[in-house]
């Protein structure tokens, strides 16, 4: 997928959500886990539920190793999915990888070709070499860790360097490695006042924002300080959609609660 | 495994070697290639044949999600194989993760649970949130990546901060964290001179120190530099061992590769 594509998708649907597929078993329906693979009915219903009001979804990694190489179908049949019957939503795999060369070429190989996801969230610890490998395919997306939005964002991303904080030294770095048709950043929802200083450092970069919802952050903050002129946002909601009910209606209320954020993300747009 | 157990191993063993299970399907014998899991059957031979000189076994989550869940399986066997045959050496998982709190939770779960390993490698950037969820588990480890092998640590791990360099500001903070019985670091064998600057600000914890052999590493240079009375190094080679012959002989091939390092590596014993 390339930039215009999302973009497009996001101006047509008057939405830029990205839902989170952070599917836990333990937090679905009762009954789903009747099936072979609860969590990928899961995921289905979810899908087909919120697709209108979404153009992204982003499955965590963590959610499906936890059940090892079941878990690992279990995504591979998600992704595919999401390819098969909505090819327009771009899917961002949140794997926050990140290895020498070598290691992160493999990483590459398995999240762009093996699982066919658009973009993959990096590490940026390990500097150019561990980031390049994935930077080397046409139409996919590196999204690199620079602002989180949890607590421990705090211990080193905000540590003073020559170029202003390490996480800002991460930002002047990386857009040096790529452009904005292949880069994006992650910047948490629950950082409004440096997000707005970080889209005047990238006009152009898209953002995605994690934190609204369950972290704290807002969707207003957020749109106000980092839109652009192509929006320019990617905001991720996970918890608050997926997990909107646990009954038989989980999925309605899972687009319920999408529509609401899409319906105040419009405004913006 | 706690810190005496790794100990006690290493003085039996005469050894401090990990071998690194980077297991690629196309570097590995074409024989194999028509068992129904050819990465097992390899590193089935290749852990027999080199376990008497091994103190750790370091499979690189990569090499593994590169095929999918079938890599996964790959990967679950391979743990489970060393368990049961050799439970006294430790199993490294090297997959570099690190999220949010309640998904660090997810991964320390895949990791320690459901793959059973004994220690898997964190990446730092997001801080003590993304590193805890690792730390709550009995006997189970934590090597956080300080100081890495590869060409892009110069990118960010040398940026100076208030307390030196941003390696060592990871250093600093994180044995706030823990203590040596349950952390590590990652020291690349690549860097010689701060490799002994780094064991003079850790006395007590052990180092996982990669990139000895392909990567340009000595033995001789890690051991003088990091060695301190408890051993506190496990030094790991994958290439160098595991793909020292690619014909019928490759594990006998693997084995010596393995006892040379071995038989320097008691010297300093």
């Amino acid at each position: 997928m390339n930039k215009q594509e999302l973009i497009n998708q996001i101006y047509a649907k008057k939405s830029f959500l990205c839902v989170g597929l952070d599917t836990d078993i333990a937090k679905i329906p009762e009954y789903l886990l009747e099936y072979e693979d609860p969590v990928f009915e899961f995921n289905k219903s979810i899908i087909d539920a919120t697709a209108e009001y979404t153009i992204a979804y982003k499955p965590n990694s963590a959610f499906y190793e936890v059940d090892g190489a079941k878990g690992w179908l279990s995504l591979e049949k998600t992704i595919a999915y999401i390819k098969e019957h909505y090819p327009e939503i771009m899917v961002i795999a949140d794997a926050k990888r990140g290895d020498i060369g070598n290691t992160s070429a493999n990483y590459a190989k398995a999240f762009f070709k093996t699982l066919n996801a658009d973009a993959i969230t990096v590490a940026p610890y390990m500097g150019l070499d561990s980031v390049e490998p994935f930077l080397n395919f046409d139409n996919k997306w590196v999204i690199l860790l620079a602002l989180t939005s949890n607590k421990g964002s705090k211990d080193f991303q905000y540590i003073d360097t020559d170029r202003g904080t390490l996480y800002k030294t991460v930002l002047y770095k990386a857009t040096e490695w790529a452009d904005s048709n292949k880069l994006m950043f992650v910047v948490g929802a629950t950082h409004p006042e440096e997000l707005k200083e970080i889209r005047e450092i990238l006009p152009d970069y898209f953002l995605l924002v994690p934190g609204v919802g369950a972290q704290g952050g807002s969707i207003e903050e957020v749109a106000k300080n980092g839109i652009n002129k192509e929006c320019g946002l990617i905001v991720n909601s996970s918890r608050g959609i997926i997990y909107a009910s646990k009954d038989a209606h989980f999925a309605e209320n899972a687009a319920e609660e999408a529509k609401k954020l899409q319906q105040k993300m419009q405004l913006f747009l």
